[in-house]
């Protein structure tokens, strides 16, 4: 692999001198970096340092997700066929990112790959000032461990992954409650692990004694009926065909996922002691699985998930323009908002305040709407961050301590 | 992400059709896809279909490790952009494979990513004709944990992969056997499970009852004192400074990895219920760190893995002209056959009939050397198959029916 040596970086800065970041600050490369590689760095400011060695190349420019800044950033070329450049300051958090070589979308060979939109994609950490709630620190570790369970619904074995709290395995008699938590469109079941760093969050959540010990299982949010056609993680499908999509991993989640983890786990199997939360399109089906099931689960997050009117994609795109109805929407199960009151443990809807308008306005009509019509709920909006995973790092991390009370 | 269509596949087939496949062959969507993309795909006779769009490009190919052919393929250009070949046929097992778009080694994003050359690198795995020991079958499957554990010795947190078998959970008070198994050069701890679908052969041989029911323990493979470089995964400094950086691993694995593990598992902690094997590098340390310690192994396996007549590079260089001494290497742990082949339940040697002269050679040789001075071995050639994952899955479905017997 390419080994970034500090000539390289200081010819970098020397190309860059006043862009964005001082000539003599050289930043410290990425955590999210593969081992050795200098580059992506990080300057104090979180501006970011990338490069890519590209002798024959006409152009090539650096973008990613929001949090990234305006982008896509254009690179330059140095004698030795590098091309550089230093971004703008971006914000705090996980930013997906790619090269854009001639015209098409390629990883960066010097970082670790997250998967999302659909792919395995470059991602880099940038550090929050005193944010060490998701740091892995020198508490009692919990496992995240590989879940293999066969699903009826599917037809196929599945992976989930499971986190159990520090000791599990210490405490043989000891049960505990379920977190299901899922990840968003294009990503995986590895998602809340590798980029959002859940396990962390909890781990020190737990040593704070600010959480309840908990098992939290990942599932892979797509699941298709046995000889249905494979369909891309990330396409609109999933989104387009919502009560046949989502139906489908609501048969997975209740009839397979469900059974299988509390006959392979110590849970406390019953709703008062089972959770679900997603993010974005996992916030969806969270909402949608939940509200149908209520029997199951007495506590119920969606952060930075469209909170829709119906489960139709017409509805749905129409419905940004339309008032929620707290009588008529999912299927009238905030009809009687005292009994969903009293049902309830905690019903919670997040958002970023730099997300888009169309998840602000959505979520913050439905918040509105819901509590005047006397619904209980906690809304959470986290300051300055998009629709991006330091938002649901933040979400878990003020959720968590609520949950199983 | 891109959605390969059926007429994208048709014109592929149609641009080359009787290069290697028959026109009206499709091919299957390689496991190693990721969700949805249909390409790549493997013909029936192994040869296997790549496709990148890249309208402006001036050259691609397709390259990869060694089981893939000769390499690279040249790609031809598509009136919509698109970059297509079928390669000649293959041999089965995992194969790494990049594509090369003007110069550069970019990912295939179709492809699911793994670690290898020190970076995340496309892979594709091709069937092997009736061989089910690494397919996930309708068996009780154990998990695979991602474990946290502090090293004293780097002055880090670092992770190991920690497989439990089946029913694990089920049996809170039986105790296992542990292997250690370690990834090559350029890989990292979760090798052995993606690439190597370590998990699936051992869940299979042990609902056979062909193996026994062990722990097996992966680790990362680097280690550097505190304060030392950052150096990449599969840099030639950690062949390069063999006594150093392989002590440097030695203590990791001895004072901090065991000693986690045994507090961590039910194992059964002793020598005799205590294994260690890896492929080439890992195979190098394996036999580096166990040769040392017999008083905490008695179950030894080089997959792949250079026998070196000492621990100098420069005499492992020279050492493939020199003759295996078993009376000196490895500190004189041979220098007395008979109280070693009393002391060491296993010792394996494996390669692949495939490899390059430089490893046949050299195990071979040293197979030779250790037999002739009476030690006893076994030593497991691989049929057909290079300095590749499928050599060393094979190698473990043998090997790990011998262990803790």
């Amino acid at each position: 692999m390419k080994v970034w040596t500090a000539s390289v970086i200081a010819l970098i800065t020397l190309i860059q001198p006043a862009q964005h970041a001082r000539a003599d600050d050289q930043g410290l490369p990425a955590a999210s970096n593969v081992p050795g590689a200098e580059l992506p760095s990080i300057h104090p400011d979180h501006s970011i340092s990338f490069a890519l060695k590209a002798p024959n190349a006409v152009s090539v420019q650096v973008a990613g997700g929001d949090g990234l800044g305006a982008g896509p950033f254009p690179m330059t070329k140095a004698d030795d066929g590098t091309w550089s450049v230093t971004t703008p300051p971006s914000v705090p958090g996980f930013h997906y990112y790619w090269f854009v070589l001639d015209g098409v979308a390629v990883n960066d060979p010097a970082s670790e790959t997250y998967f999302g939109y659909g792919k395995e994609t470059s991602g880099i950490e940038v550090p929050e000032a005193a944010a060490e709630y998701y740091a892995i620190g020198n508490v009692p570790h919990g496992e995240v461990r590989a879940k293999s369970y066969f699903s009826k619904t599917t037809g196929e074995w599945r992976r989930a992954m499971v986190y159990t709290p520090p000791d599990y395995d210490k405490h043989p008699t000891t049960r505990y409650p379920v977190l299901i938590l899922q990840h968003g469109s294009g990503e995986n079941e590895a998602g809340w692990t590798r980029q959002g760093r859940a396990q962390f969050i909890l781990d020190n959540l737990i040593a704070a004694g600010k959480a309840k010990p908990m098992i939290v299982v990942m599932d892979r949010g797509y699941a298709s009926r046995p000889g249905a056609p494979a369909i891309a993680a990330g396409s609109n499908a999933w989104l387009q065909d919502l009560q046949g999509a989502f139906s489908t991993f609501e048969d997975v989640v209740v009839r397979d996922l469900i059974p299988a983890i509390d006959a392979s786990y110590r849970t406390i199997p019953n709703r008062e002691h089972r959770a679900m939360a997603g993010l974005s399109m996992g916030g969806m089906q969270t909402l949608f699985i939940t509200l149908k099931h209520l029997d199951k689960f007495a506590y119920i997050a969606s952060l930075s998930g469209p909170v829709v009117p119906s489960l139709r994609i017409e509805d749905l795109v129409a419905g940004n323009n339309r008032p929620f109805d707290a009588k008529t929407a999912y299927g009238g199960a905030f009809a009687d908002p005292s009994a969903f009151n009293k049902r309830v443990k905690l019903l919670w809807l997040g958002v970023g305040s730099a997300e888009s308008d169309q998840f602000k306005t959505g979520i913050g009509g439905a918040v509105y709407a819901l509590r005047a019509a006397g619904v209980h709920l906690e809304f959470y909006e986290s300051p300055g961050t998009a629709h991006e995973w330091q938002t649901w790092r933040r979400d878990l991390h003020e959720l968590a301590p609520k949950l199983f009370r």
